[in-house]
């Protein structure tokens, strides 16, 4: 065998996933060089604080405080710091010296991938960033390259593991939100500040990038229309659960109307509210039924389910989240790499020639689950549905329950409305509308429906 | 925006596939030639017969029975002729061309990798061929780049739709298999002659194709153990699904012990039967409890199911076959190749450097279920859990039924056992032992097991 030539490899920070990165770089460097047609060698380790606890034991001298030399050399880095500063400054900086970048920071590829694109695409590099997104599953790539012929119309993802579980639990034991929360607090699923997670921020980030590969378009995260987790109840789970279906926190891209000249394909586009065309990124909690593949996805996994016009339906699934699994997508990222440059010539890139408009959360058009605490009086159900049909909202299945006490006297009437899909808008002001009826005491849930 | 470079794409073959095939490239060439950088501009379709009838209405004057002639000035060419012959030289002298080479074509690969590959290599050409495993569902690239920097253990796919349909008619109507097989034929789900897919022949192809990405070694189909589905009886299903299993057709590809050095890894990797380590490659009826991510995997549907050291468990799942599903695959394998001409460079080539030893059956591990139909007499159940601890195999679970008549008199007896995992030849050898017991009157139902 001949001699192998050497790439250096900068790794910048050293948490769980980092840590994980090294210990793959050193125990597996003989797998790696036989993988990447060169030896990957770990050049150095930049971290804030050289003292602090690591995961996984590594050499002491492999740590520095200094990111900025550490770069200079490197062939190949690895960004696993997090956050928009330094991180930002540090990849491009590695990018201008010829370096090819891999990435696990779905924040700032969301808030500033054109950037990192156009310095990447100038200096003639590679930047991956497989581990962004729904953590060892390979969904990235196979979108960029598997599905490059094709044209996705829709994007589900539950990308967000801290947000399933909890959703999850609620599901399976019947507990409230904050119960939930702390549970998944408990067992490491969710951090102290939960925030970024249960109010879909995450979420929204692995959106626009999503949306951004399957519609060949850059989406920021400001296209991202964004509803957490939090005001889900006990009672909506319950609820769904009765009627068939399951609550998941969903990240969504899809294609309304036409593209090009393109409408009324076989796969049934529809167009948006009023006509509109373009591509609706959002994130909120969703009504999904309990035999659509997504619905299965228990716990903290995460799966991406994807409609294309030619390919049909496709489903990614795997750990979203966690060290080694993270690490995974890393380091295929880092040998993918490593083989470009190995080989010459300057690697896949992402195409941005689709051009689509992101469109305002108004315009979707979803279908709504909507509970209702109603008056126990003759011709409720006809007003009601009235209501409905004044809006252009037409309804799909309406179940009323009535609760009676012991002696069998009416306590209360629970009606339970699942719409056809609609525009966003005309659905919005559907529920304003019931909210104003005198026979209505309260709406109890408004939830989005997919799948149906 | 600059004049795009024309590419030369010829068609070998316009079956279901390759009907899709040209209808993309002309309808949607505009969006291709936005993909792949460069036009793609389908320069003919050979077929044996110009009269045939076609799936899609496409310009008469593309046809030609002349390949040879047809792929001399093609840069790049589709190969969806299926069979050995022409099909594997004329890919020969394609790529002797200087043309890339996509193919859907599973036995050809399965059969003679080792020279398509190195006929590629020599050429510096791309040979792609993610439409011959799985139909649309991205997963030989996924396997080849996304897992590049991690250690595939277990490979479990379902991966032929015909048989998938007919257990799974099975399963849900509770039909014989001559009768499920009608259904699909009815359907257009299996073929009049339906050989090769209820035999196992077509998932073993692609089980070797799966292994040889999986483990970096080129398997064959000689490599391969292969058990069909056509002995699988309705009383074989519906005792699966009393124990709370799904029976399904898996292909397996699996290490058994050390690779290099690494014996016990944390993912748990297991010596095969007495000490072997290497790689079993398997298709046979396999009972998945129903819980497993595979066993809701219904109709025609295919999945593949990986498990890797870091990544943890992964599985991919979409539509197995059909003109359109297969025809996507072709053309992202189309548009990478293309894009890769476009760029430069050699693009991205498999690695063989595993060298890993294709096992025998007999060293897979694995746990079985036996169905037995026993005497009713007063220590019988302790004669056969002898039986199998004199053999080294040890039980998970034993159910007795009794099954009586009006007058509460005992008919028979039926005995389900589920064992732990154990070597194929102890778990053989104990079968034959069973079956030797004076107390037994039949051995109904002997299956493997896996996702326990």
């Amino acid at each position: 065998m001949t001699k192998l030539r050497t790439l250096k490899v900068a790794l910048l920070g050293c948490g769980n996933v980092g840590a994980q990165v090294a210990r793959i770089l050193i125990d597996d460097a003989d797998m790696l060089a036989s993988r990447a047609g060169a030896r990957l060698e770990l050049a150095g380790i930049a971290v804030r604080n050289l003292d602090a606890p690591r995961e996984v034991e590594l050499p002491r001298g492999l740590f520095t405080t200094d990111a900025e030399t550490l770069i200079k050399d490197a062939d190949l880095v690895i960004e696993l710091m997090g956050g928009i500063e330094p991180a930002r400054t540090l990849i491009l900086t590695a990018m201008q010296n010829g370096a090819c970048v891999v990435t696990g920071n779905k924040a700032l590829v969301a808030k500033d991938g054109p950037t990192l694109h156009e310095e990447a695409d100038k200096a003639g590099v590679q930047l991956s960033y497989e581990a962004a997104v729904a953590g060892a599953i390979p969904i990235l790539r196979p979108i960029r390259d598997s599905l490059s012929g094709d044209r996705i119309t829709r994007v589900l993802g539950i990308v967000n593991g801290t947000t399933n579980f909890i959703l999850d639990q609620m599901d399976s034991t019947g507990a409230q939100f904050s119960d939930a929360l702390a549970e998944a607090q408990r067992l490491g699923y969710a951090e102290a500040d939960p925030t970024a997670d249960v109010e879909g921020y995450d979420a929204a980030s692995k959106a626009a990038i999503l949306a951004s590969l399957s519609f060949h378009t850059r989406f920021s995260l400001d296209d991202v229309y964004c509803e957490g987790i939090s005001n889900v109840t006990a009672a909506d789970i319950a609820a769904a659960k009765d009627a068939g279906f399951v609550i998941k926190l969903l990240a969504i891209a899809e294609k309304l109307g036409a593209e090009g000249t393109r409408t009324g394909t076989e796969t049934g586009t529809e167009t948006g509210a009023n006509g509109a065309t373009g591509v609706s990124v959002r994130v909120h909690p969703t009504l999904l039924p309990r035999e659509h593949p997504l619905a299965a996805v228990r716990g903290a996994f995460n799966a991406v389910f994807i409609e294309a016009e030619n390919a049909g339906e496709l489903m990614f699934y795997g750990q979203g989240a966690g060290g080694k699994p993270t690490a995974s997508a890393v380091m295929g990222d880092l040998v993918s790499a490593a083989r470009s440059i190995v080989l010459g010539g300057p690697g896949r890139a992402e195409t941005t020639t689709g051009q689509v408009t992101a469109l305002p959360v108004t315009a979707a058009v979803t279908s709504y689950y909507i509970g209702l605490d109603v008056a126990d009086q003759p011709g409720v159900l006809a007003r009601i549905a009235q209501l409905f049909a004044e809006h252009g909202v037409s309804i799909e299945i309406m179940r009323q329950t009535i609760h009676r006490d012991a002696d069998s006297k009416v306590e209360s009437a629970e009606l339970r409305i699942v719409t056809h899909r609609a525009s966003e808008a005309a659905l919005a002001a559907t529920v304003e509308a019931v909210k104003g009826l005198d026979v209505i005491n309260s709406v109890t849930s408004v939830l989005r429906v997919e799948g149906v």
